[in-house]
């Protein structure tokens, strides 16, 4: 393909994408240039950019181009409640899905031994840092419910006792409106032995 | 979001592209930024080149940075086939798909007089260039099998007798794999219609 070289290129490049195969690229590359090529000079631009300024928030790790991300620097948002996340998707679905208006710390990834990933990875100075000088008096566990996920948030509790703060995990059961039939095992029992009092 | 401001803007720019979701762009955008920063920044560049620089063959009407495409450009190709096709990824398609040797005409749509779009907006004027021009022998009408794509074929059809080329339109039937009880009325009645002597 020698001279239509950099449609060739195109495609390929759309392949670093998760969940881009070839046929997609395909589709997207032409549908690109025949139909919105001012779009995705915008994509270009915004991909360079976002890649050159976007760092970790100094205060959670998320993701931001500003020293400090908008939740942190939101005073009127609840100091004193921070709720523990493994990777800034996690907040953005939170921030979506709930109106929790505390502060957000985020691991970017989850302590996993066997793949060398130990707590100063995961930031656990930072936090240590922000248990010992802020006043936080709630921690809430939102790490995924996968063994790494669980074994890091044992080990935040654990942390988090040194010093006086309470810890909660965030529920696991059926999701609403899946049907008990459909549910592997491992969510039943945890939705069963997590039972709730209504009445 | 006022200062995550250009990872929003990241997910948006993602959202141009067909098949691309909210979800899915937030998945993107994340997995670029925290683990493919290089790729996304090779990707940006390109999008940005290949949109300024990519245009039409200005033989064939296919995609291409050059003046005439690699397909033109190649002598060793039988210069009195010609394919003519609705898009640039059918040639693609049939490059990957077939051993074709001849030459292809990328017509950019089809006819659509209810569109407003006339035999002048899918190069037709080229095409008869090429037909007086050109030696010629056999048109492979490669349009899709719609009413649009039907339409075209005939409409060449047509205009080839003019110059005495012979056409020919690609078969339509059953699919490869396909299995008759799941496949549409139109398309076995097509299959039936247009069986071939085996015996």
């Amino acid at each position: 393909m020698a001279d239509s070289n950099l449609v060739e290129q195109l495609i390929q490049s759309l392949r670093i994408m998760p969940g881009i195969g070839q046929k997609s690229a395909q589709r997207i590359a032409f549908h690109l240039l025949q139909r919105d090529r001012d779009g995705a000079r915008h994509l270009g631009q915004t991909l360079l950019q976002a890649m050159d300024n976007v760092n970790n928030c100094s205060r959670c790790r998320n993701l931001t181009e500003a020293e400090i991300c908008h939740v942190c620097d939101n005073s009127r948002r609840d100091q004193s409640v921070l709720c523990v996340v493994e990777s800034p998707i996690d907040v953005m679905a939170l921030e979506q899905a709930t109106d929790f208006s505390g502060l957000f710390f985020v691991l970017m990834g989850h302590l996993s031994p066997l793949d060398g990933i130990g707590p100063e990875d995961i930031g656990i100075d930072l936090l240590t840092e922000r248990f010992k000088s802020e006043n936080i008096k709630e921690v809430i566990l939102a790490t995924n419910p996968t063994v790494e996920g669980e074994a890091t948030a044992f080990y935040i509790t654990d942390l988090a006792k040194d010093y006086d703060i309470s810890c909660s995990r965030i529920a696991h059961g059926v999701p609403l409106g899946g049907e008990l039939e459909y549910i592997d095992k491992g969510t039943i029992a945890h939705a069963f032995s997590g039972r709730q009092k209504v009445g």
